[in-house]
This record gives C-alpha cells, sequence and structure tokens, in this order.
C-alpha cells in the first residue's frame, strides 16, 4: 500500500521545486509511512522526511523499534536527541538537499522558523498536502470506512434502543463514547448529543440537561478504525410527533436525498451543496441552515473534498464523504441526519445503515 | 478562577512589550477562558486575544453561544468566517494595539506568517506561555487532578484483577479504555499495555501479543477529569517471582522512594532526577534507563515542570507531578511504577493510591 501512498507524495515534490519534503502533519506521516506514532491529530515529536530516494523517519530513541516494526517503506529510521529541527537540518545537509519544502499548514511557526534560520538552502513553506494526497481512499482505507461505519451504526442501535429518556446528555454520551472504544477501539470526535433547544446548537457540548419526550435529540458519533474515522448522525423523538418536526425532518431527508444524487465523479463539489440547499429552500427554511453539508472524512474527522458553495473541485470516484443537510430553530431545537458514502463514477454508495425515524 | 489566570496572562504582556497576546494553543486558551471549545491538544479554529482590557473570543458563528455560556470573562464574543488570521488581524487593528505576541511554539507556520502579513506593527512570536502560567495549579485545578487519579486507580484496580493473562495487550487496552471513559469521561493519553519483552519498550503500542505468567506486563494509564488527565503506571507480574523480576521491581521502588523525597518546593528540578538516578546506579542498573523520571500534568499529558538533569528551575508548590522511575532490558522487557503527587513546600503528596507488587 504505503510505495504507492510515497510515491504520490513524491509526485508533489517537482511542483514545489524541492529535493525533499519534511512531513510534520501527524496524519499525513502516518498515511505515507504506517508509523502510528503517538496521534493522528496533534502534534508530536516523530517527522518523516520525502525525497526521491528516501523515506526516513526522525523518532525518539525509545520509538524507533515501534517505527519500525510498523513502517517497512522507511529507508533509515534515525533515533532523535533534543530539538527536531536540529535533528532535520542535519539530515538535510548530510543528503545535500538544497530545496526543502515543510509542511507551513503543521509545523508550529517556531520550529518551522528553526529549519529555515539553520539550513542555508531554499525552504518552501507548503500547504493543503493532506487534501492533495489523501483526498481519494485506497480499497484498505475504504474497508477501514466500511468498518468504522458499521461499529458506529451498531453503537447508535444499541443506545436508541437503550431508553435515554430522563438521563442527561452527558450521561447519554458517556455511554456511547465507551461503547464506541469497547466496539471499534478508537472515537472519531468528540460525542455530541444536543436535547430539545440545545440541538440549535450544530456543536453543543453535551451537559446535564435531561432528556425528554416529544423533543429533538440530535446523537452526532463515530468510532475510530486504526485511524478512520466513522461519522454518523440521526435525530431521535420519544413519543408522538408533533407537525413541526415531521415536516423539518421530512426536509432534511429530501436534501439529504437531493445531495446524494449530485455526488457523482467529476461534477463540482459545490452541486451537491446547490442542491441540498435547493431541496431546503423549497421547503421553505432556507433561512435555518447553519453549515455545509458534507465533508471527506478519513484520518481527520474533516478533510477534503468540501461539499460546499464556491468549491469547484471535481470530485473524484474513491472519496469518502459525509452528507449532513441540518436546519436549527432557536429555542426549539434542530434536525440534523448524515451517512457516509463512497464515491463513485456512477450513483454513491450509502455506507451507513443506521436506522432513520421516517421515510419520504 | 479565571480573573486570576487571566490576570497571570496580563502579566506576561509586558516582558513581551505587547498590548495584547493571541492565544493560539488549545489548552491555554481553555485554561483562561474556560472555554472548553473542541479539544485541549489538537489545533482548532477558535482564537482568544488578551490584553489589559480585553479577553476576546474569536469563534466560528455555531460555537459563539457556547463560548458564551462557558466564558463569564469574556469582554467581546466575535464570531468569525473566513480564515482567523484576517479576523485577528482585524481586531488588532480596531482596539489600536502596535505590538502584539502570538503563540510561536503553537501557531501553524503559514497562520502565524499570515497574521505578520496583514498587521503593520510589530509581532513577537513567543514560546513557553503554557509552562509559565500553568506550572502551579490553583485548588481547583488539584481537585480535578484528585479526581483524575481516583477513577485511574480504580479502573486499574478493577482490571489488574479481572484475570488478564491470556488476553492480548490490545484486548486489554480496549477495556482499560472504554472503563476510564465510562468512569471519568475521558482519556489521559492512549493507554499503553506492553507484556514481556515489549515491556522492554516505554511507548509500546499495545498489540496482538498475548499476555502470559511470569514475565513483567507494563500498564500505563490515565482518566481525564474536566481536561485534567491522571497518569498511572504500574507493573504487574502473574505467578511466583523471579530474582531478577524482584530485584529490578525493587530498585524502581528504591528510586521512586528518593525522588519523592527531592521533591519540594524551592529546589531544582533536577535534584529530584539526580536522587532518582543514583538510586538506580546504586542497585547496579544505571545502564538500562531510558527516560526522565517525571513531569508536570494538567490539561496536557506532559507539562512543566520538568524532572530531569539540567533543569535547574526551582520547584513550586502546588504543582501536580509524576514519578515515574523504570528500567528496561532489550529481550526481556522492564519495570515502571508512576505515582502522580502534589508538590508542597515540605513532603509531596501523593494522590495516586493504586496498589503496589512489592514494599522496600
Amino acid at each position: 500500500m504505503t510505495p504507492e501512498r510515497i510515491a504520490a507524495i513524491r509526485h508533489l515534490l517537482g511542483g514545489w521545486e524541492a529535493d525533499a519534503i519534511v512531513l510534520t502533519n501527524p496524519a499525513n506521516r502516518r498515511w505515507a509511512t504506517g508509523f502510528t506514532s503517538y496521534a493522528t491529530d496533534s502534534f508530536s515529536t516523530d517527522i518523516v522526511l520525502i525525497s526521491q530516494n528516501d523515506v526516513i523517519i526522525l523518532a525518539s530513541g525509545n520509538n524507533t523499534a515501534w517505527a519500525g516494526g510498523e513502517s517497512p517503506v522507511a529507508t533509515e529510521i534515525i533515533a532523535q536527541s533534543g530539538l527536531w529541527p536540529t535533528a532535520v537540518v542535519k539530515i538535510i545537509d548530510d543528503h545535500g538537499w538544497k530545496s526543502v519544502a515543510i509542511e507551513g499548514d503543521s509545523v508550529p511557526y517556531s520550529l518551522g522558523q528553526a529549519v529555515a534560520d539553520g539550513f542555508s538552502g531554499t525552504i518552501n513553506f507548503v500547504s493543503g498536502v493532506r487534501d492533495q494526497v489523501r483526498v481519494v481512499k485506497d480499497p484498505a482505507e475504504q474497508a477501514n470506512a466500511r468498518q468504522a461505519a458499521l461499529c458506529t451504526d451498531q453503537v447508535f442501535t444499541e443506545i436508541a434502543a437503550s431508553g435515554i429518556v430522563g438521563k442527561t446528555e452527558a450521561e447519554v454520551a458517556r455511554t456511547i463514547t465507551a461503547r464506541l472504544i469497547e466496539v471499534s477501539g478508537g472515537l472519531g470526535f468528540d460525542v455530541i448529543v444536543a436535547s430539545g433547544p440545545n440541538a440549535a446548537r450544530p456543536h453543543h457540548s453535551p451537559g446535564d440537561r435531561v432528556i425528554q419526550e416529544r423533543e429533538p435529540i440530535i446523537i452526532d458519533m463515530g468510532a475510530r478504525v486504526n485511524g478512520y474515522c466513522g461519522d454518523l448522525t440521526r435525530t431521535l423523538w420519544f413519543g408522538p410527533y408533533d407537525d413541526r418536526f415531521e415536516s423539518v425532518y421530512k426536509a432534511v431527508l429530501q436534501s439529504q436525498i437531493a445531495t446524494k444524487d449530485a455526488l457523482v465523479a467529476g461534477r463540482p463539489a459545490q452541486e451537491a451543496a446547490l442542491a441540498s440547499e435547493a431541496a431546503l429552500q423549497d421547503a421553505g427554511y432556507g433561512e435555518y441552515i447553519l453549515h455545509s453539508v458534507g465533508h471527506g472524512v478519513g484520518f481527520n474527522i474533516h478533510e477534503a473534498p468540501w461539499i460546499r458553495k464556491g468549491n469547484e473541485t471535481l470530485l473524484e470516484a474513491g472519496s469518502v464523504v459525509t452528507v449532513e443537510p441540518g436546519l436549527y430553530f432557536p429555542d426549539w431545537g434542530g434536525v440534523r441526519v448524515e451517512d457516509v458514502v463512497i464515491l463513485a463514477d456512477g450513483p454513491c454508495e450509502t455506507i451507513t445503515t443506521a436506522a432513520k425515524l421516517m421515510t419520504v
């Protein structure tokens, strides 16, 4: 797998006129080398350098055996002591590289500056490596995405049937989190449980509010399988529906269907966003939209392709994308319904299987 | 609480000759304002600006109500659209600030550069804000640390008695992780379970190895309570001890006692590191040390004070610190025993209560 990934990164070197790239984004490092190091999200000290001939992992002395075990693609594993910019400059000099790219959207300013100060050649701070090389998922990545969806759906189904009315949002979120980890081994992101008026906030932090009957309850949750995030949102309602809930829920479902229909490889990403919005406007709810309808999902919970207005990038087969229209009404609450799909040359494939409350 | 924290940050402005600081480190932002935003560890888009008169939270439109609810200390909450450096430059200009500090050890290079490019005044990229203001924990923080220790100890005790021989490291790590989240609501860091020869790696990633009798098993785990990490390591051994294990374990315990004795406010941090090393050397194991003996712990699992040789910083009462001597032998495994203590003007207080296998 990873030889193709290394090749994809090497392919970018020419555009930057760089002899090598210093990868500082942890998820990019893991994607390219297989070395899990500490995390996919937060900054850590293990660094990867890739040139046309080399794949060098710079790791703390305590991590070199770990890196070697996980990363057969590495040509060299170097034990680092002291600050990594010093070690990176030495590697650059030892290899005679004259121009080097470094991930400017990930490296902390002071560390990037330390590399620039220590190196006499050309430094090119580049952005968007992730969204250039990781936007299409290979079969192994798609398998992880499917497994993450399966685990997420399983835990959601179990929780939805467990009797959450009368519990606090925080209690339910904690149970979901623990079960996601038991079932999948990881967590895609902090679980959202937002009930009643709190459901009017797309990013509500679960709190002490007790969940009631006859109010919208938004649950947004994701497992993580081998680093790949699941992402599922369902809106629940216990007791007889009122007219408003039914009307809003069906408008969101219509929007989701229209969005999926427009998610076809070769079309501009924004077409799906426009389709989503048009459906919500047709239902009379255009002014209650608060966020874009979807995003790519992989090692990061939010990554390319971005399904939003103004993004004319053409979609590609193999991208894993969320479809999550939502409507939010201050004081009342909101409805969001989110599936994950895999893009194809024809209709996209929905890999989420968790049940919805209604059909349209 | 937070007014004192804001004052601590304002106190730094003079040293930087800055009218304001742009906080980009998520844990620093949370510590100063109470706004939990997305995370304590990874980079996110909500930004905090603090001047002598202002505490400004720049948040996405979907997060402003959340910020307001959590952060009474904020004087202004501004909804951000587009890239945050543009919004930060506008805030700086609107307030007439001529010199601004920004966290250079946290802000990604390209975003820091975008602020510098957009602002005509002086930008000072500063480092180490965290370790200047967060090294001493206030009573509320200490209470969270105690609770995190309690939850961690409870889950460890339960797991140690659950029969882990015959299970894989990964299975045990997953169970621990799920229980830490059920009990405390969070996770301090990725759980380490390292058995037999794998215990020779301080940062082993739990894998498919089946745990056996008569081998060292290192478990390193931590709950997270209101953002504050617990950190506990115990080395287990099932079946009769062999001489080597007993000898190594007791040397580590002796080292831990010697370290704690030297952890007294007013003394240089390295004294405790030297005491730890001397005890291990006296036992004849000096060459099997792989890491420093301790670190501060709070919103971040690793923060100041750093208990290592060469660090002459004077310890302060109220710091929460790990004490974790370890010895590692290739092919055989290792022993690490870690408690958390709170520093005081006299002897430190051990807040970890989990049992150890032996006494000395």
